[in-house]
């Protein structure tokens, strides 16, 4: 049986999530409470943290390296284009949000809010708050300028970035951390997302702890 | 003319100056300062950070986005293994280095001695320092038994698995951080890739505040 180890926030594992989803893998997903050491998950996976991808009998870790993996041996439907220029594109967004993104944002909201609670490391400092809460303007932005000139994030076509950012963005919205009527750009382009099937086993994710917002699962949010 | 702005020890740039010369894609160096925020470089690169490869008038960021982009534009000689399998390897171990090593080790040892230093931002943080000296030593372990088992990181070939790590323990080994004498399989590794031409200008790199230590360009280190 194919598996994968996550844990419902992570914007890594969502984006893993929404790959096999859209190319129809089936998947088991079995929560991996990474931080509290259990030496048979370290077994699995020296780098110690999720997304761990059990398939065709290999362990898999690191999402970038997974998604290539899944869109090489099923290319159908392709989540990277044909041509290297604009393959190159969405590579540049993937690692835009998986490391700027993730850092200036994901961090300072997500696992200040979230993270520290549910692993007790601490409590949620407000410096980083209020940080995170400012970087999410701009990046609100840069995605409604990139949403001006083209249907998806990348070009005419969805791709693994609007995968990476949705990932980000869902596990935000599900702390209601994005302010949806900052542009109706990417409010549209996130509803479009937002109904596909794909999106489905995301948007009935429950946390210990963090009752889903009415609006998290809603489409006409 | 094809151009790289770079910072001469960023792991990130060297990963790329060494598949551009691999490959023997000519490109002039220019130092990029981008910490002093200038606008014109900020114009060119929305995420303010280097490598910025200029390449056949597109202007390129995103080191990882931009290695896989070379590759499929000149796949001669290949950085990437055919197999979906091996090329998933390669890919892991790239974001290895560039993610966990990067933030355990380079971050806390190299950002420390010499970005702080050089970018005018503090005074080297000794918890810090510690911690990347340990934390060095478990991954050159890990690499120690990567190549028990395999002539090159990823496999029998050298890839851009081997540039990352080389990458980032080049610019550790700039500032004497790195103990050659750990593991005679790891210092004969790095001893194979130093001896190439592409490192060349790695090896020739000089940075104001630091003097390059002897050890360093010497290939019998």
């Amino acid at each position: 049986m194919n598996r994968l180890y996550h844990v419902p926030l992570s914007p890594f594992c969502r984006k893993v999530r929404l790959s096999l989803a859209e190319k129809k893998i089936e998947v088991e997903l079995v929560e991996e409470r990474y931080w509290e050491g259990d030496s048979e998950f370290l077994r699995r996976n020296p780098a110690a943290k999720v997304p761990i991808l059990k398939l065709d009998g290999r362990l898999m870790s690191e999402s970038a390296a997974i998604c290539e993996y899944l869109e090489e041996k099923h290319p159908t439907p392709p989540l990277l284009p044909a041509s290297p220029e604009l393959r190159f594109e969405v590579r540049r967004l993937v690692s835009w949000f998986d490391d700027k993104f993730h850092h200036e944002v994901t961090t300072k909201l997500l696992y200040e809010r979230v993270n520290k609670k549910v692993q007790k490391t601490g409590y949620p400092d407000s410096a980083n708050i209020k940080s995170g809460a400012r970087a999410i303007k701009y990046h609100l932005d840069y995605m409604t300028w990139l949403l001006d000139q083209r249907r998806w994030l990348a070009g005419d076509q969805m791709t693994l970035a609007d995968f990476a950012a949705a990932a980000h963005l869902s596990s935000l919205d599900y702390i209601s951390d994005v302010d949806w009527n900052r542009s109706a750009n990417v409010k549209d382009w996130y509803a479009k997302i937002k109904s596909r099937p794909a999106f489905r086993s995301i948007l009935a994710d429950q946390v210990s702890g963090f009752p889903q917002p009415a609006h998290y699962s809603n489409l006409d949010f």
